[in-house]
C-alpha cells in the first residue's frame, strides 16, 4: 500500500463496524465522527452528556438522527462507560473523546470492565511519506519510556498484529539503532541483536526482524549495499521499532514536520484497537486513523 | 542562511586557507581536492604516497601543477602527518582521506603532536531542509553515545564555535527529549533541565538554551504555541541538540533519507575543525562540510 487514503478505502469495506467514543461533548471529536459518518466508514456510540452533545453537533451541522450515530447520555463517567461497551462487545473499536488520555487508559487497564490482555500498551503509527514507495510503520513513538526487552517484544507483536490488519502478512521489522554492527556499549544494538535472534527462534512470530540497523540501513537498499549488509529486511522494512521513547518521538516528528508526511496511529495491546487523536492531528489524520484501526479489528 | 550554497559563497571570500588531507591517494578524495579547486574555495597539502595520487590524479584529470595544490609523498604515516601540520600551522583544516576514522581520531589525540583541546570530540551537521526557512544544526549524531551531563555541555559549546562562524552569534540551543515537561524518569527530560538553567547561570555562553523541548517545539513556533510553551528557543531553534546517539543518527538519517536534506558536517572540539567526509557522500556535501569547515576555523 502507498498512501493513506488506499488504508481508507479498505477501511470503508469493512463493514459494521461501531467506534464508542469516550466523551463526544467535543466539537473537534464531533467533526471527526461528521467527517467519518460522511464518508462511510464506521457507526458511532457517543458517550457524554447528552445536552452539550445536541447543542454542539446542532452548531457544527452533524445530525444526530443518523443511524450510523447513537447517543448514550452519561456525564459521570463517559471514559469508563464507553470502553465497558467495548468489553461487553457492543463495540469494536474506542476512541478517545473529550477526557484525558490518562483518564481513558485507567478506565482501559480496569480489571472489571477492561480491555486488558495481558500485554502492555503500545503506539503504532504508519506514516504516509511523499518520496518513499511503501507506508512505513514506527513503534513505540508515544507510550513506554525505556522498554525492556520482554517489553520490546509485546510492542512488535502489537505492531504485528495492526501491520497484519493493513493486508502484510509477514512484516518485515527493523530494530533500530545508530549503527548496524553490535556494540556492548551500545544497549540499542544489544537489544536488536537479541530480538532478531528470538525471531529465528519463533520467540517472536509472524514477522521478519533484522537489527541491528541503523535509519538509514534500515529505509535504503543503497545504503544497505553500501555497508555490505545481507539481510531480509534491510532496506525493506514495514515497521521501524525504536530503542526508546526518545528516538520514536523525534523521528514521529521529524516525519512530520520535515517530511511532511501523513500519519495514522492507533494504541495496540489492549482487546481492541484504542484510537487517541489529538486537537493537533488534522481531520484527514484522525479519519486516517479511525481507518487504521477499522482495518486492525479483526485481529484483535 | 537558507542554503548550503550561500554557506559556500561564504567560505570561498575566506581567503588562503590550507586544508592538510590524511592519505589524499584515493579517487573519490581527489575528485573532492578537484572539485574545491575548481570552484576556488581553498588550498590542499595532500600526504600520501606520491606514486598512487599522481596515477589517480592523471586518471581523474587533476592538475596537481595547481598552485593550490602540494603534494608531500608520506607512504608510512600519512594521518600523523596530516595531523601535524595541522599541529605546526602549517595547515588551517584537517582532512580525512583514504584512513580510517579511528586511525586519523588516534593522530589527532596524540599528546606529543595532535589537535588536543581538553575538549572531547563532537560531530555538528548543518542541514538544509527543503520545507525550512533557515539552516539546522543537529549535534551530536555520530561521535558521543551515550554522553554525560557534563559532556552535552561541551558538545553544545563545540556546535556554538560552528553556529558563530556560520554567523549565528547567539544561537538557539534545543535541548531534545521526548516531552517538554521534565520527568525524572526520563534522563533526556533532566538533563535538558540542567543545561537550561546552566546557561541562565552563564557555566554556558554564547547562546540561548531551552529544553526539554520535543521535536516539533524545537522547530514549530505552532506546536510550541499548540502547547503553551513560553520560551526564546522554541520554533526558532538553530541547534538541535540530541540526548543520545541513537536519537541524533536517525533524525540525522531521516533528515537525508525522507525529507531530501543536504548537509554539511565536521567534527569539532578538536584545535581546528576536522572534515570526515566519507565515500557515501555525494559531490556537493563534500564542498559543503568543507566550506563549513573554512568558515568556522578563525573561531578556533
Amino acid at each position: 500500500m502507498k498512501t493513506l487514503n488506499e488504508l481508507k478505502k479498505n477501511a470503508k469495506e469493512e463493514t459494521g463496524q461501531i467506534v464508542s467514543v469516550a466523551n463526544a461533548a467535543d466539537a473537534e471529536v464531533l467533526k471527526a465522527v461528521q467527517d467519518a459518518v460522511n464518508e462511510d466508514l464506521c457507526s458511532f456510540i457517543l458517550y457524554g452528556d447528552e445536552n452539550n452533545i445536541k447543542t454542539l453537533s446542532a452548531k457544527i451541522g452533524l445530525d444526530l438522527s443518523s443511524d450510523k450515530i447513537t447517543v448514550v447520555s452519561e456525564e459521570t463517567d463517559p471514559a469508563g462507560t464507553a470502553v465497558k461497551a467495548v468489553h461487553k462487545k457492543e463495540a469494536d473499536i474506542l476512541m478517545k473523546g473529550n477526557v484525558s488520555t490518562k483518564a481513558l487508559l485507567k478506565a482501559v487497564l480496569n480489571k472489571e470492565y477492561g480491555l486488558r490482555s495481558g500485554k502492555i500498551l503500545s503506539h503504532v503509527a504508519l506514516f504516509e511519506i511523499p518520496n518513499q514507495d511503501r507506508l512505513i510503520f514506527l513503534t513505540d513513538a508515544g507510550m513506554n519510556i525505556s522498554p525492556t526487552l520482554m517489553e520490546k517484544v509485546e510492542i512488535i507483536n502489537n505492531a504485528v498484529k495492526i501491520a497484519q490488519g493493513v493486508g502484510i502478512e509477514q512484516p518485515k521489522v527493523a530494530a533500530l539503532a545508530a549503527v548496524e554492527v553490535v556494540n556492548p556499549a551500545m544497549q540499542a544494538t544489544v537489544d536488536a541483536a537479541m530480538l532478531t535472534q528470538m525471531q529465528k527462534r519463533n520467540q517472536i512470530r509472524n514477522c521478519v526482524i533484522d537489527g541491528p540497523l541503523a535509519f538509514d540501513n534500515a529505509v535504503s537498499i543503497q545504503a544497505a549495499e553500501h555497508k555490505n549488509i545481507k539481510s531480509d529486511v534491510a532496506g525493506m522494512t514495514d515497521i521501524i521499532a525504536v530503542p526508546t521513547i526518545e528516538v520514536g518521538n523525534a523521528l514521529y516528528k521529524s516525519f512530520m514536520y520535515f517530511a511532511d508526511a501523513k500519519v495514522a496511529a492507533v494504541v495496540s495491546g489492549a482487546s481492541a484497537p484504542i484510537v487517541l487523536t489529538s486537537r493537533a492531528d488534522s481531520a484527514a489524520s484522525k479519519l486516517y486513523s479511525l481507518s487504521l484501526a477499522l482495518v486492525s479489528s479483526k485481529k484483535f
